[in-house]
């Protein structure tokens, strides 16, 4: 497994932080797809080339390993690489090393390419996927399912879909599931937790217009660990389901 | 009127981007105070060291004329200067230049330092504002004021503040009333206007878990272009007004 690798510094700014001076999560993951996209572009299959060819990339799912966030005005790298691709799925992995080249957050990601007019996942055609020289292979890769929220403990935030929930592609940004997940569990436990690690798995897309429904149920760990499980809901139908370990901060 | 001059280079991302490409006027904004704040912290005088005195930089004003809104992907050079000041007001512009050297957005602001403890505005002491090398002079420069909202034709949305809204500085992200103001607009205006012009008077902060009450009015004016007027509200208090020239986008 070893596609080609693509690297750029990225300083977090002010507005990327939140209470605590962290780089949130949102920001963090717009900040790699953002050095992903650019990786394709250099290679040529940008979202324009992939478009032409009728499709549009997907994310599955990601699994999120953190040691520590990066902090305002810090300077990070961030790493991306197509690692490997079977006839549906593609696995990229990403990395933020700090200035001590210490890795500090790594994300495994699963991708996949829509029919754009189908609305259905396709086999992963040669023309777009050669040129991250990523290794072909019949393996899945099954990354941990989010665990699931626990209907006896669970608690809920309504959110609305903004105009700027929107992206380019008329969809609802990968970001914004983050914000509606974290936002629920509120200023008091955010502000006093740090995010250790989390899975999440998108299932069905958030429409413009549409009432989000950000449920959560938390869960005692070892000390000082809790668990976060959350599902996000439109109408019924679960859009998203993600889950988090998180560790108290020392006061 | 001439401050030092200070200067960064942006290349317009992805997720700073609408449903129609153009960057977001929040992702803008954030994006001007972050090259203000890198010149305050290259001259010596960053937020810790204003913080280190007791004080604190509130933004009161802003007077915004966009010629078009720079596009996802495309490199600008974002210019800010400080330009004047008196006893209490220290006047900012800022513009935005694409690649042929055209300044396609200039911003005008009017800041003012708070004594953190007494939570009111100060004299701007010397040692704070001598390394920007900008004018002391007795005028104060008149902004326009936003125009009022019609209260016959008034409509509002209302808004939670979320955890990401508040920044280090345990207010609202300066960039979160731009949001409030616009999206209430709904996705059917914004994607079909383009924004000429924008007037905004910070007055009143809003505090964390306060409901928002995002209100505004049309106004029909000569062919193709609207005034919008905004009015942030809680408890019945206006925390910001602003007002904005649309133009109607051509099919």
């Amino acid at each position: 497994m070893s596609g080609k690798v693509y690297e750029e510094e990225h300083t977090v700014k002010y507005y990327e932080g939140d209470t605590l001076g962290r780089m949130s999560l949102p920001m963090l993951i717009n900040n790699l797809i953002h050095v992903s996209e650019t990786q394709s572009s250099v290679l040529g299959v940008d979202d324009a080339f992939v478009k032409s060819r009728g499709l549009s990339w997907i994310i599955l799912q990601y699994g999120i390993e953190i040691k520590r966030m990066p902090r305002i005005t810090e300077k990070v790298r961030i790493q991306t690489q197509a690692m490997s691709y079977n006839k549906l799925f593609c696995y990229r992995d990403f990395n933020v090393r700090d200035e001590a080249g210490e890795e500090i957050v790594t994300v495994h990601s699963t991708f996949a390419l829509m029919d754009l007019e189908k609305r259905k996942m396709v086999r992963v055609p040669q023309e777009v996927i050669a040129p991250y020289e990523s290794e072909f292979t019949k393996r899945l890769i099954r990354t941990p399912q989010p665990e699931k929220v626990n209907e006896e403990k669970l608690a809920a935030k309504t959110y609305r879909v903004r105009y700027l929930d929107i992206d380019q592609n008329k969809h609802v940004n990968n970001s914004k599931y983050f914000e509606w997940a974290l936002d629920a569990l509120g200023y008091d436990f955010l502000a006093t937790h740090e995010l250790m690690s989390m899975n999440i798995k998108f299932e069905k897309e958030v429409q413009y217009g549409e009432q989000v429904q950000s449920e959560y149920s938390l869960r005692k760990m070892e000390e000082g660990q809790v668990l976060s499980a959350h599902r996000i809901v439109t109408e019924g139908k679960t859009n998203c389901e993600l889950s988090a370990v998180w560790k108290a901060l020392e006061e």
